[in-house]
């Protein structure tokens, strides 16, 4: 093993450092006035409320799992180490969404302030919350990983080089995986939950029903909305990218250690032999280590003058950061590659997996275009959807589905293409490594992504803080931005989680020994229907749960509009002055309206919302962790193998459906506030046809913001826990009460250890 | 070969002796008022017009495809014959969809006449139209299948049992099952759109913007709309059962004659002996056959006196022939086959044939009651949907999406018990041989299927022909019985289609000699990829086409609610007068309206209608039978394997997700007609929350009539047309570009034509 493993940690170390300091300059900043820093206390204190009691319920998750995971080690590698490695996997993952949160919610109300000076003060701020978002995931992700590979590796011997030793440290490794997915999960649907809840909630009856407008201070839901916000976009979306980071470096690394095991090597690359034949196995935390320099040099390119671009900076810094990384990839591969190596029959070549790399980036990028060409404003599909909504809300929600469904077609045959492509290439680990390529940026990525939520709650608190009307326009200047940037984003996390989710797949047969999985096998095709219903159940969970807390949230903001005197009598004030402008009303009306002032109970929204979301994230997370277990033992490997492969088509599939939908409808609804020309005739912000495209943009909400984007994550977690309980399902073909188990193995041990498992798995389920 | 082959065609012709006979007692029927026959001679019109203009595109498409499946005939079994087959099965389709349409256009307008009699009467002309499809489905089905049996047995010999001989008589009788399935498919997609069209044309324009009611002769889509329902439910519905059926037999004789080729027999039934060992392959056409008797006698019991029940009389029918069936199927499983035989390893025994008849019959049963349950009237599930609609439309969609998602579970997890049941028992076979349980009672089962629109358009002729109320009121309660039953009916479609494709999918196999799909293997899984991604793609075609459509005639309807003078002139009047009951009227208002009669021009709605389904259904049609080709020849067999089982998966998914979420919108609407009760409030007609579950029910439309049933057929059809180039395709394992070619194949030769093929598809496409 090289002194490459020292760097690794190295790099982590100054990936948070990086975030350390971004961190202290955007506290550094003015919050503004007295109510600016009212508002935004409250949405910190919100957030962290639900982080809290998020983390409450988690903790006891991850003991139960912790030790479930101790207790049944596979005798074979006796990785009574899986648990601690789980512990700390998830632990960075609920640390990443912890840093992202407290960042956002500093930068939200500084950005604001910011915004009253000037546009590019207001981007530096926005963008400097989402760097400290970015780079503490890739850190906390590289230094997590490195340091986890360093003590195991001394523990097992892992420079000896030796095949044995290799397996052992990375099938521990695994459970750092485990336990990124498993939190990234339970935090992408509770916080997606809580974000449309209040948001649903907010919209219903402080706008439709009382007719003020969105983020007005007598909204009692609006803080909960706001927190929302944050919630689900960073702190989930931080998880999220955690664990598509971690799981596409680790899965690469099982096929790495196979192919290591497995392969023989001609010639080397320059650092080749200084490697013990580790190299395939480093060569992702290499990547990903690099790209934190990359992306660190990307942020010093995202600046913009006023009258400026935002668009322009942070393509810049993108684009940058990403050539570079491309350079460096390929010197990276050649470098630390066998010039070329046998594996399984086929010779591979090291410029072969750099060809790997070129087309996951190709397909992420092909992805992200046909999801702009079916989400983007002005585009021919959203186009169709605001055409269909003059004859009505039926019609806009049928063209919504329609085109929904119909973008599923090119991305997946994008995605055919790579995964054939990779394969050609670099067999198996090329479609792996390709994931991690596509990945390595995620520093850089997620600050474009992470901005902005904060520039949109910022937004909200201009209003919220009765600011200037020039202030909110910046502010959504800043929101308007980034689109594009974001849909790329989006076909990078898709196209990331499916070869991720391969990768994964790939590894957990190497790891249960099976050679293929036979889809003419009855159990194999029940498997990969079950797998595949998984994905619809899944997403009617999230639906049904938003639908719940929704209406909790609505009879509650419906009370206190009847309960509250002064909320009351605010309402009709503004219902009796036709003019949000308040110039124009009388003296005594200001009056009445001043007093309702923070009388709201916001304080209950957020609980409501919280309690909501805690509640409802339980079963549809508890079902991802379980079923592959239960699979597994009752139906043995193969079977659990079409159950993976069933979810990760249908998963893939109904993400990209639903995401798109719900962009496809977002962005019909926002045509009409800026004006639609639909056959000659105008249309404009409350005219039926825009209410029809209201009805579509609330029907999105959830699609896009809590089932589309947790099925990416479910379809990854599945794997991994595939991954992990592999060895212990090795012997068992058939399943536990299969005829063929292997009459060697420690088959009543493991029996035991899984009824166990699944015990202890419904135990937790009926907790709840 | 036993004279049991001869018994086949007899029997087959007993069926349509007796669609004959049933057919002329519904035509000396008496058709009522001058009136009643003017308005059935429209409907009768479009309806063949409909036909006709289908007809005659898909007469291009047969011969285009014969002559394809005859030139590039496989060289191994030289089966030139495979294109006459094929010609067979579209021609039987067709004429299957032309019988049921015919005899439901008689049927309809004497029901109406009954119904002015008795509930009994009207009972026994409405059964009568059904029943004539019904049998007229099974007899072509089983005399087409026996006579081609006949004629190709005796030119390839197959009496010498000899398993080469019998290979090629299987293979040869698949394109039987090709062109009944594209017929069907068509005829699906295409009849779902014509009755969508006209339905939301009618409704959008005639009920919610004139506010005529519906089915008034006023509304010049209303003839279009009740063509519309012989178009889809009579027509399609006839053609789709008969491919279900038709290609469960073929599927169960291609493993038969595997099983024959492979299996060491012992013991052997009361008639195995005289079998030549064809009694694997002769048992699904024997089942079929009988169930052609149990049919007849169920449909004696099918009769209710006046204030009695008619569902009860639909239940006895169908009960006594499920009882009769299944005790016969018990003797004859055990009669025919031998006492127990070994295959591929495992022993299975003839009464484990039967165990795998009853897992597939209770998997039906079971999903039935589990589709019964999430969507009818009053469930939990329905009322979720109903409550909330209080909160508008979104929330109405959310719900019933969600309803719609869940109830994918349960179906899924007792298909899977159903297939590992079976397969336990019987292996491939019993899967196979379940599906054929579950359809050989189809005559009864489609009878009462079939009943149902015709009792639908009896209710619409009488609200056109101003007949008094209690006709209505009795046709209203024909249409509203056998929603169980009918249910049930789905839940067999559902069940049988997914093991019809197993069982297609493993024959499929069996003919290209393929032992494994490994979904490791990277073209296998991005196989499974696209092929999951079809049923989406297809989706998104039909609702699309779905709403172009609607947007035309609604377009109509509205240039003629203004161009035709009379009808503007009817139609302010009806507003004027805001009772509907014209006796309030004036005398001068009463002139106006009558004098609109018949005004309204109904043709060109029916045309546009036609046209417009007719040009609708060739691309989503087409994409069906060209993928599986253009897979099977770049990718090779196991890719084509993959896509196979991506398609099964997802289509299956797909169909119950949309078909579900249809049936509860639908329910739920209804409810609020009948008044409901939400959190202690009453609903009614009209409230806004029945406004937005009218938006749920407009959504639900081209779901659960459209694209949902449409799905059902494309995963058989995929399969069928895998079955059929699967000789074509045997030597290249990985696609005519692929390096493993088998280099004794006549591979140049193959790939030219292959070429070719795929050359001609798409040709034909661009002609579209």
């Amino acid at each position: 093993m090289s002194n490459l493993t020292l760097i690794f940690p190295v790099l982590g170390v100054i990936a948070l450092l990086y975030t350390a300091w971004k961190s202290a300059w955007v506290s550094k900043q003015e919050v503004g006035t007295e109510r600016m820093g009212r508002i935004a206390d409250s949405i910190a204190d919100g957030a962290m409320a639900f982080l809290k009691a998020e983390y409450r319920v988690l903790a006891i998750f991850v003991a139960v799992v912790a030790v479930l995971l101790t207790f049944t080690a596979d005798p074979v590698t006796s990785s009574k180490l899986v648990g601690v490695a789980f512990i700390v996997g998830a632990i960075c993952s609920a640390l990443a969404g912890y840093i992202g949160m407290k960042v956002a919610t500093k930068a939200n109300v500084r950005t604001t302030n910011a915004a009253r000076e000037s546009l590019g003060k207001a981007l530096e701020v926005a963008f400097a919350g989402g760097a400290v978002m970015g780079l503490g995931v890739v850190g906390l992700g590289v230094l997590g990983l490195s340091v986890l590979l360093l003590v195991f590796g001394q523990m097992y011997g892992l420079q000896s080089g030796d095949a044995a030793s290799v397996n052992k440290v990375i099938t521990v490794i695994t459970g750092f995986s485990f336990g990124a997915s498993s939190i990234a999960l339970f935090a992408r649907v509770g916080g997606g939950i809580y974000t449309k809840a209040a948001d649903v909630g907010a919209d219903l009856v402080g706008k439709v029903e009382a007719g003020i407008p969105e983020d007005h201070p007598l909204n009692p839901a609006t803080i909960a909305d706001n927190v929302g916000d944050n919630v689900g976009d960073v702190a989930g979306m931080g998880a999220d990218l955690f664990e598509s980071y971690v799981g596409s470096i680790i899965g690469t690394m099982v096929l790495g250690a196979a192919l290591m095991g497995g392969a023989t090597m001609a010639g080397g690359g320059a650092w080749a032999d200084d490697m013990n034949g580790l190299s395939a196995v480093l060569l992702p935390l290499t990547l990903a280590s690099v790209g934190i320099l990359t992306s660190i040099i990307g942020t010093f390119f995202v600046r913009v003058k006023e009258g400026g671009d935002p668009q322009k900076a942070l393509n810049a810094g993108e684009l940058i950061s990403a050539v570079i990384m491309l350079i460096a990839t390929y010197f990276i591969a050649t470098f630390m590659l066998p010039e070329s190596w046998t594996f399984a029959g086929e010779t591979y070549a090291s410029t072969g997996v750099f060809a790997a790399v070129i087309f996951g980036l190709i397909a992420g990028l092909g992805i992200g275009f046909v999801t702009e060409k079916y989400t983007g404003t002005g585009t021919k599909a959203v186009q169709s959807i605001v055409d269909q909504s003059v004859t009505g809300a039926a019609t806009n929600i049928i063209a919504g589905l329609g085109v929904g469904m119909q973008s599923t077609a090119i991305p997946i045959i994008i995605l055919c293409i790579a995964i054939m492509g990779a394969h050609h290439y670099a067999g198996l680990y090329g479609i792996a490594i390709a994931a991690v390529g596509m990945l390595s940026n995620t520093g850089i990525q997620l600050a474009v992504d992470a901005y902005g939520p904060v520039a949109d709650n910022a937004g909200g608190i201009a209003e919220m803080a009765n600011l200037p009307k020039e202030v909110r326009q910046r502010t959504d200047k800043l929101d308007a931005v980034g689109n594009t940037t974001a849909a790329i984003g989006k076909g990078f996390a898709i196209g990331s989680a499916a070869l991720t989710a391969l990768a994964l797949f790939a590894a957990f047969m190497t790891t249960a020994g099976i050679n293929a999985i036979d889809i003419a096998q009855p159990k194999v095709m029940s498997g990969l229907l079950l797998g595949g219903m998984l994905p619809f159940l899944f997403s009617s969970m999230a639906m049904n749960a938003v639908g719940r807390a929704a209406m909790d949230m609505i009879e509650e903001v419906r009370r206190q509009f009847k309960d509250i005197p002064e909320l009351k009598a605010a309402l009709a004030v503004m219902k009796r002055n036709e003019s949000e402008d308040m110039t124009t009303w009388t003296d005594a009306d200001r009056k009445i309206f001043d007093a309702a002032d923070g009388k709201a109970e916001y304080a209950k929204c957020v609980k409501i919302s919280t309690d909501a979301s805690i509640r409802e994230m339980i079963l549809p997370g508890m079902i991802a962790v379980v079923s592959p277990v239960i699979i597994g033992f009752l139906g043995g490997p193969e079977m659990l193998g079409g159950l993976i492969a069933g979810v990760t088509v249908c998963g893939v599939l109904m993400a990209i459906f639903q995401s798109n939908a719900g962009g496809a409808w977002d962005n019909a609804k926002k045509m009409f506030e800026e004006g639609v020309t639909i056959k000659g005739e105008k249309h404009y912000k409350g005219s039926d046809a825009h209410k029809a495209a209201v009805v579509g943009d609330t029907v999105g909400d959830p699609f896009k913001d809590t089932s589309g984007p947790s099925l990416n994550i479910l379809l990854k977690l599945m794997s991994v826990v595939a991954l992990v309980i592999a060895p212990m399902i090795k012997d068992i073909p058939d399943g536990i009460f299969g005829e063929n188990n292997a009459p060697n193995s420690d088959k009543m041990e493991i029996i035991q250890d899984g009824e166990g498992l699944i015990g202890e798995a419904t135990k937790v389920i009926e907790m709840k």
